[in-house]
């Protein structure tokens, strides 16, 4: 027997119409790629996203299409969330720090129609458009005065041309939720990087879930800045997040420095943010440096890689910012844990509570998790074993795009759970808490560089026999690679030289910061390089910065 | 093209699969009929509703049948929750407060297949069992020292004993998410009730939105009271949200008088509470005369009907408990709006803010509202114009149970929006206000008494032209029915024969509390009575107190 409530599909749009209805007026703030600041309202970001799901519609991109952006935070690309999405395109947000030759992998991978671009990447689209073989038109998202007066882009269009000649009527297509609604591809830890299509339905639900008082805890009193990009999982979803609940949204645009951000914070009375450590060490070593404290704000999200137990004392005892260290995936939407007390952490000391805000966390509904150990079992939630950490839950990657493969390990009731590739340990009352983050992987300023892409390239070289990628603490920057070499035998080759064999392979945030030389790298029992040993053997190297 | 994220369906028993996992040892404290204080956790609800689960099946009961409950709130009405719900049986919630035939009817209606009633019920049971004609099985919520030495209902079960016969290892079976959860009758303005059948996706997708920080802002650190009863509209998802962020569960059984509650509130650190406005006068006045004050209570939703600006100023001003003011209807499962205030009016003055608080709020994200004229014609959110208000959401109903007709009307798109037959006026920013609650419902103590069958009752007694039941202001139950009634020519009937006249034939709360005799009830163009104009005639009417 079925219930006799309204059929109505979760859908994306609907987030813009109710904020249009019911929060009208409330405000976007963008730091432009001018560096002027831009200030709207949801009423005119609603008319601007019908303008702009008439002109997706007029290039000829239909139901189902991708379009492309390289893009910062600003208004102009929430247009392009709500005006794609809306309508049934879907939106695939491109990480520009990627190398070139990936970005036209990717492009290619997902066949965009369109590519929307900032300022910022005009050379980069200008050295690549005719690699981009499936794209049609590309457009820059800035006025006609800021257009280049003789492009090498075939056929460039200007992004305010575009909405202006398009009409603001426009009524939001219904359609079956589990439609998809964006692409965000993987860094790749290994191989080429691998595409998760979100579903309105997946979307919808993830940012329920990541509003609650026990995740994000958004209100209509909040006035959000997502330090987080727009182009690597919808920023943790926040530009969905703060219309659903009518918070203000403060766009920063390509300016993440300590200064900048400070600023905004300030000037437009931020009390919640969310972003990376690294990010958060630029803003509070300008603070420190500068005696400043913040007026407004109030909490922040951490994820991305472990936050130090140093900053969130930092951030509660000296600024009073409530600080909630996450934890999720690309494949996850990507909240999956977020690190709110419970009532009976309210009355322990600080030290105990640091103890705990130190861990990434627990689940939050419509998430479930397990860590198993070699054979699938699950381990008990006792604080100490450690295993595999599992996934399931209806914002959780089934499949990725355009690939074959299962991801999902089947438990023995059938259901699909997807391994994170973490290692963690859950307290008896679920608090998780990475201990081996993973096994290859570098996180390196909240993204992923693996390990495997650059030993291959490396032991391209004809002196080296051997070569192992590993994390190495980075003051900045959290981890960094640290590449470990064996010579061939009566060969020799020097770290400058290695490093320079790099160049020109892979982006330059990619290429390790340090080279050191061994005799010998340890082999485990199937033959694989005992890593864990190396970074203990090397966990007290002092990496170059620049 | 559809999205790669994981299928899940939004199941009730996944929010009790969550509690049990996450917050397995947080409590649940329920005041039994008996008197006593009865408590366990999550843990144990979950084990006990797998056990619950089983016995249904054993009793026969299967997927969609539906099976009906006569309880207050506690444990075992939780267990009912999710034992029926989870295993894909409708759980049929009656209100006690119905007339004994009305329940009949109802539990025919639904087809009932067993009925669950608290020890307070037994009486009422003993004497309408054999009427009951669907319902295969009587079982009595108590354990086997409460149970009758002498029944009078053929093989009465004891709860208690039912629990203990069935395993505790269920596997709680995944199906799709419209399938129906549970059923619950309006009060039925008019002519007999009609069931409201919800599904489990529409019961997940209020649960979301009501914990949401703008609505009743649930997290794991609260502790939750509901006053309003399981048996009407699920305790306005209450017993949903708390397992779904971890809150600790308070039920007060049948005690709802002021000290019981009070006593309730400090021995177990309630922090949050929803409620009608009879039930906090009747707290309010202990607390007062008393001299009391709330150590722990931070928060309180108020609904049902609405809430006296002084009683907001008392809770806030002298209290120190936030009130949330919000509105909703069974059909909508029931949240539709709460009065949680704007980044705008945080510095507004006290009375500023009150004015505000006073709205029945605004519509949480997944509600969708408008008001129209006698067209059909949307209205402007002026704060002025007044219509009729229409609602539209995923946790709204598209028909009643059982019923052919369509209860939507549809827009210009074909949407189709749930008529509320309530009259209001929304601000700019989307406060809603009720201006003339409906035209003919008075609303007594958070429950609807219908006008039209106590006037057909009335102009059955052979002295009665013409009667009118219309509300008139009462202290306590903040309206009572007032009738006005018109005398045959040449025939006298007094006050106490027209209300003697009642009894037998409705239950004794919807008997109206006066009556007042006039020459003419004035009618309107199409001869229907203008009950407007003899609200204001007898706006001043004294109800006699009890």
């Amino acid at each position: 027997m079925l219930g006799q409530m309204m059929s109505q599909p979760l859908l994306i749009s609907s987030l813009l119409v109710h904020a249009e209805r019911h929060h009208g007026d409330r405000e976007i703030v963008s730091r432009r790629v001018e560096g002027d600041l831009h200030r709207y309202t949801y009423r005119d970001l609603a008319k601007r996203a019908r303008r702009m799901a008439n002109a997706l519609a007029g290039l000829g991109v239909g139901f189902g299409d991708r379009v492309g952006t390289l893009a910062w935070n600003g208004y102009r690309h929430v247009e392009l969330y709500y005006g794609a999405s809306g309508s049934g395109v879907v939106l695939h947000t491109l990480n520009p720090r990627l190398h070139p030759d990936q970005l036209v992998w990717i492009a290619d991978d997902a066949q965009d129609k369109v590519m929307f671009f900032d300022l910022t990447f005009l050379p980069l689209i200008e050295a690549t458009a005719q690699r981009f073989a499936s794209v049609q038109h590309f457009v820059l998202m800035a006025d006609r005065s800021h257009m280049p007066a003789d492009s090498k882009i075939p056929g460039l269009i200007c992004y305010e041309d575009l909405i202006e000649g398009a009409s603001d009527q426009y009524d939001w297509p219904v359609f079956d939720e589990n439609t998809a609604s964006s692409l965000c591809y993987t860094s790749g830890t290994t191989g080429n990087p691998k595409g998760v299509l979100y579903s309105h339905r997946s979307s919808l639900l993830h940012c329920y879930g990541c509003a609650l008082p026990d995740s994000t805890n958004l209100s209509a009193r909040d006035v959000v800045l997502p330090v987080v990009p727009m182009f690597h999982v919808n920023a943790w979803g926040m530009a969905y997040a703060a219309p659903m609940v009518g918070a203000k949204l403060v766009l920063p645009g390509p300016a993440l420095d300590g200064k900048s951000l400070y600023d905004l914070f300030e000037s437009e009375g931020v009390t919640f943010s969310a972003g990376v450590p690294t990010v958060w060490q630029g803003l509070m070593a300008y603070t420190e440096e500068h005696g400043l404290s913040f007026s407004t704000m109030k909490r922040t999200v951490i994820g991305g890689s472990a936050c130090p137990a140093a900053m969130i004392e930092t951030f509660e005892q000296k600024y009073g910012v409530t600080v909630l260290h996450g934890w999720g995936m690309t494949e996850m939407s990507p909240l999956g844990t977020v690190c709110a007390l419970k009532a009976s952490h309210e009355d322990l000391d600080w030290d105990a509570q640091l103890k705990i805000k130190s861990t990434q966390g627990r689940a939050l509904f419509g998430v479930d998790m397990k860590i198993v150990d070699e054979n699938g079992d699950e381990l008990p939630w006792d604080g100490e074993s450690a295993g595999e950490l599992m996934v399931r839950g209806p914002w959780i990657i089934d499949s990725y795009f355009n690939r074959k493969e299962d991801p999902l390990v089947r438990d023995k009731a059938g259901l699909g759970w997807f391994p994170t590739g973490d290692v963690s340990a859950i307290t008896p009352d679920g608090f998780m808490r990475i201990t081996d983050r993973s096994k290859d992987v570098i996180k390196s300023g909240g993204e992923w560089i693996g390990s495997i892409d650059r030993e291959n390239i490396a032991m391209g070289h004809p002196a080296v026999a051997m070569a192992a990628c590993i994390a190495a603490p980075h003051p900045k920057w959290d981890e960094r690679p640290l590449l470990v070499v064996v010579k061939k035998p009566g060969k020799e080759v020097t770290r400058e030289e290695v490093l320079a064999f790099f160049e020109g392979k892979v982006a330059k945030w990619w290429i390790p910061d340090d080279v050191v030389f061994t005799d010998e790298i340890p082999l485990g029992a199937t033959g694989k390089m005992q890593k864990n040993k190396l970074r203990e053997q090397f966990a007290d190297h002092v990496l170059p910065t620049v």
